[in-house]
């Protein structure tokens, strides 16, 4: 064997070990974490249409994120004969075959809004942590202006005992640190886009965020619901499994 | 008159018409609003000297900031006859010549902080306050991670009844938005340059204090503790004329 | 009592606490400081009519800003039995039943302009300033490229012994520092969005505001004629009530 | 009763509600989540000693973190007497009274990091868990340039069964995507300060840990080994108590 | 005269003064150096209307920039009476009175772009330097990925003996760097708006000039032509004047 | 000659001895290098033809790339009786004259994708890379996200034996860390413009490829696609020539 | 000749081309504009001390700029045979032969700074529009803060009848559109990098140079004195030559 | 085997497999690319020497960078018996046992700066490709202030034939713009962190080499001499092997 032959066959090898790899993703499938998503923001009609078909096939549920008004109503036709349940603030879509039942996994998320103008981020949150299997439970505009509207949501969350709280915010972004302040639950905070001016846009915010005085919380991107709901499921899902006996959690 | 020298008598009688803006400056002497300051950083030792000592000639008082250990000592070798004031967390000085007397204007001004790393800070806006006539009332220490140390410090100052609020707060800065909720006094919000990493050294605060969910408070720059107390003062001051009859206010 | 059992308790205990200022919203009505106000930007028409009568219904008056050409008719058809002021450079109207009287607290704000591109941030201020009871007056467009255009304005604000000064600019935002040079009335700096290139879009004129070397000025956000316009009015308001012999103020 | 009278009476009775919150803080206590933890950097010697000193008398234990040499040596020889732990990488101290025992709560916090530069964050955290009940697992220098150096690490972790997973990493900050896409345990992200040049000082690995395009993550600010350490111990210490039986958790 | 009255007295005064200033306008009318220039962008077109003709009436001609399709056949159509001179790469128009001659300075300035795609900012220069009375010399697309392309511009703007220079580049902004490196004329270097990605918009161009390591240049802001062309005329007035003997320049 | 002569005649020598470059041109037309191309974004439809009409008469072949759809329905017609090669993805266009045949160096050049979002960016550089005369060789998909996703396209670039590879990624930017770190082809890393929120627009992208804590990749800017083709052509046609004997290269 | 060999041929042949340019260098010394300057900053003693001696030799006089004390000591007893002119606030030194005689070209350039501390940034701007052979004039502390110091300093200007004027400014930078408002004098503005916090470092300044409302300037980098003091003195000696009849400027 | 248990299983399976891509490293051995490398910078002096001893037990020779004078002068006495080359520019030694003979691999690199404060990053570039095999030519300050000076160096890089070119560049980084116009070698661009002010620190050079309007180049981040050597000198390697006859390159 010449040498170059020998250092193609060299580099294939070094490839082919990381082959091995490829056989995750089926048992990814088994440990059913994460759903399949679709973003479909700037997605053709028809390639949305044959993604979903594709995926319904495959997972026997989709969810479909970031649609215009066209794209739903594209959707509830086409899917009409499957059960079909709509997030509009979020602007999402779960679709799910008739043989599918969602799992239940008794893992409980209590979600935070700062203002009105957050829920749709909180629904992208709570979307995603119920196709997860969790409970979930909404609270909408408890703001720090106004400390004492912060009470009834609190209490709420604690009374329901979630094993997880995300708590969005725009704008100067200071409900996370309160919160943390007060409850000892684990915390994810979200900064929203709202905002104007100087730190507008979820920058302010999420600068709060990652400076707060307060400890017990972390943090994900500007707007980013789905992100926020997924580490939430998680955590709460171990925690749920701890729960119901299943050592290996 | 030639073209060129019409021209330039032009130009020069515009600058003229300025000029007269120059009696400004004994009319500003006479109001006695905002007293002279020194900023000691980078100054020669025998610069800072000469400064202080014609500014006491002529002021009587003069208030030095941003001193170093040295220049301190050096102040209070030379001006040791005079009364001095030191302000040890702002790293300031007041020295006044024995004939003079700081006025009592009836302003009240109250200084909060979230934390202790911001006493520097609070101290350089009580000194200029004082120095502008102003009783103040300062409280450290009450941040919004634990939102029950608020209680006293604001109970305090609403107790003193005082005209104008600083707060200082670093980090996440939410204190200002948190106080702003709850009394109805005008606020001075104060970034402090604490924090670390992505916002930090004062630029998350800032951000959230101009994007601060609640109303009636307006902000100035990072660490501009001085810039606050001459604002509250001036507001305080106006306050307690109109307290005192004198319409004018 | 297990020990999950009291540590339920305990958080719940924990939050109850905080219930207990709740009752303050009760209070801020009767104090009657900051009025209701309405985002209009993004809300559906039916969601925008819904909450204004609400508001007016309870409150007999509301403020809606942001609002476009046709969510401005929708208002003016719905509420054309109620008296209504439009202000149309702030893109904002305020509705009152008649049985609505304006409080006059005898406080004094101007409103002073560098460009007449400043004029919608303007408005913003004097509409709340007066919906708060103050007196306002309004000079539009004497930025410091012609000096000159300085003096009528500055005049007409110190002849009618003014007790906050709010000063809006963009561009270079010079202007507020060299007011504050001139006067000794405490003075808000509002930075508007205009300009272009490097600095644009009200950041330099922000930056400009926070460093000015005069002092006796505070700043709030780019574009935030309301957020100015109330602490203006809380300033104006405090002196009025000193003036007029209300010694709590 | 005069006017200005029941105004004061009622801005008072409004920050005496707050002021219930104030029995939080006991309980703070009783629910033992947080340790108390010293910031030493920037504080005198004689500050320093006396902080601990109340604290050891309070908590019977106190964390010491970014201490400099010569503190370090102060407090050897002050608290000699008592059990020390010194966390060198991190630049931390525990101190402890010979009557305390640390809580063993059965949580499984996991630490990783991309390089060796990463280790005094790591080791931040690590101190934290401890104190926080947690069993800790270190494995250091496990980056994506050599992403075979990455297997044996991410087996101890799934080995030891970790309840959350922490992950440090500088420069480009791609360890936590990657890691995030093979494990499905909560895993919170710690952008560490190591790189040069544009995106240096962790500002790259703060933004490509917000931008992953894995899920299952949330991330903490630049260097935040104590934040990441709090939130993870407060996630691993729930599950570990649904794990014990203790249903409330 | 009572306290409060002699202190609005003096404030008046104060005021008073700058008043004098107020003649300075019609003095530049007198001095003639820069036109009258409306800015279209935002204007309604009964305002836009009625601007002109304010201005036509008093100063004979005017020059509108940043004017939409629709906005310059507005005008076109108003003021066909007038002489008009559009400039269509510069979105601007120039209206002039039949008894209105343009001054001749004799002040001669060259403009030089990198690309074609700069010309919209070179028509401005070009435009409001030959209605400040200059001979202009525009050579288009010289950029520095061809240095060769560079010689017959640069050649004749030395012919043409040109009193000042600008150049227009945006991407890198390389040019006006090699340009002053060959060239001693003095240089207005403007960044254009072209670009993308990171230093896209015209930030680089910027950076790029401000860095420039050739000496004998000054920059304006981003597509700044008309700042460019003010600057350069008045520079090249003042040699043209010189050079005719008038002494006072 | 007079002084004034003489340096004027001393200018244009200098800037004649520039003009010799001029010759470059013709040269770099036989060597053939980087092809000629069209940035239609922005141009008017006549401008747009004739530009093309032109080339294609100059260079039997023109690139047109940022087209639109009419655009490019425009260039369809029109040039109609040429072959003509769209790459949609792109939104690029190829026209060629029937008697131009594109060389072939024997160069060979992957691309590799990490989401199917990048299929724009990466279809550029395969045009271009192709036009240069290289073999390409495509791969989309292979996200570090799902890590065993990248297995087979890096078999397919070792098995075709690459000469350079491009690796385009958006997000957090993470891929071509780790094929550099698998293999040792010299590597263009194109940060592609898809993520959101802090980081968003490429910025993550860009700035953790320049961090890339592997070493053996260089950086291009956001989205650009057609930098990274031309450098990665210039970079395989080097070693093809080396590899068909021609020693020059 | 074999095609690699041509190709050689090609490219050396291409760079002969621009080796043409290389006689650019002496003319540029007959036309003796920008003065040789050595930056000291990080430069070793020994190298100091040789390029100076070589740069005497070969244009009999050298400027150094930002040299520290040490420096400055050792050049003035290397050099103490030659005429040493230092500028101390601009930390440089010009070192003449005794035989060289600087031109005087009658140009006439004014700087003018807002505060004291801007004093070492104009120096630089003295410095070398003198060593350009310019008559300068310096005022110092005009600051807009009290608009009527400005009067003095701009009738001297005026008086002087400089064809260019310098203008330095820190904190928010407004002294140049004030300025620029009440001449027609060509203007240099050169942000300072004094202020603090937000917009500090002269960013502020900065930007609002480039922002400016005047028209009729163009800026230069932060701290740049150097550069300003070149582009002055160009416009300045060009508008000399002209005054003294020498046509070909 | 229980659920939890075979859960585990699982996930240690899925581990299992990345372990295989552990035999890289071994085979990374054999292909000899990168050579190791060691980053002096904070590294206590035993530690520094006990890594180089073991690095060099197994590789026979090591790179020690960015190493300080006390941390050379160590080196240097430890390993006295060993050929060191030093490399002061770079704050760089290289040390290799007797018994080690560096690859010659026939690559030719050319590294080119646009000024001699570049020279320390062009010298790592120049070491890193010596020490992986290259010939290298270095030309310094070749800046495009002066053009002409760019004629020699590039003269010198094509008579050499070089495989891949490194441009040095800070300040306004236009050199690797210009330099890609005229030849068409690879070409790999490095912003250096000169410069100061707006676009200091290497920030305007990196912008401006992302956005050069030349094609043909790629870029390194700021002062990244190594990561340019690196990625030039398997370019370089990569064409020398083609020009050798070994096809599997």
């Amino acid at each position: 064997m010449s040498v170059p032959e020998a250092e193609k066959a060299l580099r294939m090898n070094v490839i082919e070990n990381v082959a091995n790899i490829a056989k995750l993703d089926t048992k990814r499938e088994i440990r059913r974490s994460t759903p399949e998503m679709i973003f479909a923001e700037g997605k053709a009609n028809e390639d949305l249409l044959s993604i979903c078909a594709r995926m319904l096939r495959k997972s026997r549920r989709v969810i479909v994120t970031r649609l215009n008004d066209g794209q739903t109503e594209l959707l509830r036709k086409k899917f009409g004969k499957y059960q079909l349940k709509r997030f509009s603030h979020a602007k999402s879509i779960v679709i799910k075959r008739r043989d599918y039942t969602r799992p239940r996994t008794g893992g409980k998320v209590g979600v935070l809004t700062a203002g009105t103008v957050d829920l749709g981020v909180a629904e992208e949150a709570v979307m995603i942590a119920q196709e997860m299997g969790c409970e979930t439970f909404l609270e909408v505009d408890a703001g720090v202006a106004g400390i004492h509207r912060l009470v009834e949501p609190l209490k709420a969350m604690i009374r329901n005992n979630v094993d997880c709280l995300i708590v969005v915010a725009g704008r100067e972004g200071a409900l996370p640190t309160v919160v943390a302040g007060l409850v000892d639950v684990p915390l994810i905070a979200v900064p929203s886009s709202s905002g104007y001016g100087y730190g507008g846009g979820g920058e302010a915010a999420l600068m709060a965020m990652l400076q707060a005085c307060s400890l017990g919380l972390a943090v994900v991107n500007i707007d980013a619901g789905v992100a926020a709901g997924v580490v939430a499921a998680q955590i709460a899902n171990r925690v749920a499994r701890a729960r119901t006996g299943l050592k290996g959690s």
